[in-house]
């Protein structure tokens, strides 16, 4: 056959297969996400055995510039407002452009294509990035009049953390506490887990706040709040519509580790990130060629990278599973034993440097602190005006999580946002849209042609 | 239509499209080039005005896993054997397994295939990243006799950096100089541009030597040594025939920047590759539905970021454009400046700065030196038993280069490889074969079978 003959028919058929709008679209940004934190990630995965990341097998990928209009290093509002509305903004503002002019948001598209709409994330519900696709504000501190915002979407699921500045009455706009808000706009508020499990299909829409302020790091989670892959399931089972939904899921923590150069913290909010990702491809594989999935980041932060001078051509990414909870939470605990114990010396927190971070004072293996390691941990003691030597919970907890990146491999060069370019990758219909390399605007801009069709 | 009609029939042609292996294929590889290497001499062309590098427009993109076989951060000759024979080795080994069991080259399969094969890099012809493709050794350290793989071969065209070792008596296989024995095996050898610019179709095979060793530093080039671009120009009218050709290029120097975390190198050496790129692209223009670009790297170096600490939420990529030669340049200047000047001052070295680096010492802009930047400078010089003061040239070398990456917002975290995914990126006939994770030995494996087909 001709060449030029099956090019025609390959273009047709395909054409023909793409001709209508996939009928639910996932969304996911890890916030502080590109690609070095996916692939610590996957390594640490692969080096417990459980294999490579969901979001990082997705067939098609996509090299992502992040830059503002402001600068070419994004801050989240800028980056949010790129993805979600499609336009290049100042650092700082969220659903408006320069000039502050109102966007559209691709919820707000998919809203109107008859979509039922999700916003899920693991930090608070108004912050930068959840807020791109349903508020537009001059500012991101714009709390309240974000939340404002939130309820005028009129959306159909919320979910994650909590509202910050909910009942901000310094504000000019102030009419009254948002959860209360909301719940007169018809929202089923949640406040405990024992009534988020309970909502079922048909409850409306749902304003399901996990906690207050954002959900606990992944790493020190008891139980007791559900996690961002749980608020992503009940999202899917709410949903699901014969008209379709549009849900974005932010994994919201990862810039937070970023900003903190925690290694062990911000690959296991990527892990739980993941797990919902692996919610919705289960999801998708059921409802093939209705689907699509995106899994994207809106910047990367903290420089962080897979390889550190005192550890040469290696890493060990099996250190980092030693650490049990991420440094502030080690920090709460330092200062509450300092509480009950003042003049909290060395020996004592020896044992809560083991529990924490897998430190050994003595003995063999990796994870033995170097004598230069233990003289950096002597520097967190100070000794007061009355003789007495105390712990510095801080400047302790900022040594030990150095050092463990250090014996990990993991280096870093900032603690603020990079413009290193994000890895987006996708699945399903419409997917092939893309690939190669994207503005983080294509990302909207595509999505809503790919909604109107 | 019936969707899973459509979705045959978009098979079923694509498949007869496919049916044919390529005809030209060409590999690009940026030793110690990752995205972070890319992106920065993307934003940099950016910033002049140029535009995108053409080898990040490709329009498949793949998050590529360089692993070696006895660690996460590979070095360049496991790396070179994973993407040329498709198999992981143990790092400093070439062309063999772990077990020294001798692997088949992609190249070597496109030869048997009936393709001409060309080879070319920036450094020296038998470096690891070349020696992948045609040369069978425990270790990368064997330069003589990875010099008589290169001849044992056959291939039509190498290019490039001399040969390191070419003349090595010690080594037990010890039988002539590489040089002599290339032409007595019908190797046509040029050392100066004038024999090189002769070269012309029907010449035969070609050792086309650019000078002794490495190519010098894009950014230090004088035009009297072809370049990489010139290298691959030539390559294409020498190779060109009714069977195609297989060609690999590297920019091998990126990875010598990356270990001196020179930002400005770094980035001027990524643009003399994709000026290699372009022109591949060119030709492939000419010759659509026939040709396969692929553009990978085989580790990143330096853990090279951008966004450090200082500069925030900025990065000012036109401060790089100040710095005119390499560090080592600028060091051989110090060097011969100090023969014909013992004492070689303070006040002697600020012009010589002024014009490597574009560092002012008084007056306003970005480029004035900070007082905190001033003490490091001063720092580099030391007082001599005889009471006169000398710079020592390494050192105000090694300062230099730390100020200029810190006043352009680019941060490292070491000076040997990292683990970090490389970024492969394609375009043609066969590229969608390159699209989505892979792992270093896919892209040989790949075009092994595209090439058999």
């Amino acid at each position: 056959m001709k060449k030029s003959f099956l090019l025609m028919l390959t273009v047709f058929a395909a054409l023909m297969l793409c001709a209508e709008p996939p009928k639910y679209v996932f969304l996911f940004i890890g916030d502080g996400m590109s690609t070095p934190q996916r692939m610590i990630a996957d390594e640490f995965s692969r080096a417990k055995g459980e294999g490579q990341l969901v979001m990082n097998t997705l067939p098609v990928h996509a090299t992502t510039r992040s830059c503002s209009a402001s600068s070419l290093v994004t801050d989240s509002a800028a980056a949010a407002t790129a993805i979600a509305c499609g336009t290049k903004t100042r650092n700082g503002k969220l659903g408006v452009d320069p000039e502050d002019k109102r966007l559209e948001s691709v919820a707000e598209v998919a809203k109107k294509c008859g979509k039922k709409v999700g916003i899920v994330t693991s930090v608070t519900i108004n912050h930068a990035t959840p807020g791109g696709f349903y508020a537009h504000q001059t500012s991101r501190t714009l709390g309240y009049e974000i939340g404002l915002d939130l309820i005028a979407s009129d959306f159909d699921y919320f979910a994650g953390g909590g509202l910050s500045k909910a009942d901000d009455k310094k504000s000019k706009n102030y009419r009254g506490n948002i959860y209360e808000l909301a719940a007169k706009s018809g929202y089923t508020v949640t406040s405990t887990k024992a009534e988020f499990e309970k909502l079922a299909p048909g409850c409306g829409k749902v304003f399901a706040r996990g906690c207050e302020g954002a959900l606990p790091y992944e790493i020190d989670a008891d139980g007791t709040i559900p996690t961002l892959a749980e608020f992503t399931k009940k999202g899917i089972e709410l949903l699901d519509n014969p008209n379709g939904f549009f849900m974005m899921v932010e994994g919201g923590s990862i810039d937070w580790c970023g900003h903190g150069n925690e290694a062990a913290g911000n690959l296991t909010e990527v892990l739980g990130l993941d797990r919902a990702v692996r919610l919705a491809m289960e999801f998708a594989k059921r409802h093939e060629g209705e689907t699509l999935i995106i899994v994207t980041g809106d910047h990367e932060t903290g420089g962080m990278t897979m390889g550190f001078a005192g550890t040469g051509y290696n890493l060990y990414m099996d250190r980092l599973a030693q650490q049990t909870c991420t440094t502030g939470e080690f920090v709460r605990r330092l200062r509450a034993a300092r509480k009950a114990k003042p003049d909290l010396g060395y020996e004592d927190v020896k044992p809560m440097l083991e529990k924490a971070y897998g430190f050994k004072f003595a003995g063999e293996g990796p994870m033995v602190l170097t004598d230069a390691e233990k003289k950096e941990i002597e520097k967190a003691f100070a000794t007061g005006k009355d003789g007495k030597t105390r712990v510095r919970a801080a400047q302790l907890g900022k040594t030990a999580r150095i050092i463990m990146s250090d014996k990990a491999g993991i280096g870093w060069t900032s603690g603020a946002h990079t413009a290193l370019p994000v890895l987006t990758t996708s699945w399903g219909k419409g997917a092939q849209e893309f690939s190669g390399f994207l503005d983080n605007t294509d990302i909207s801009n595509k999505l809503k042609a790919l909604l109107r069709k």
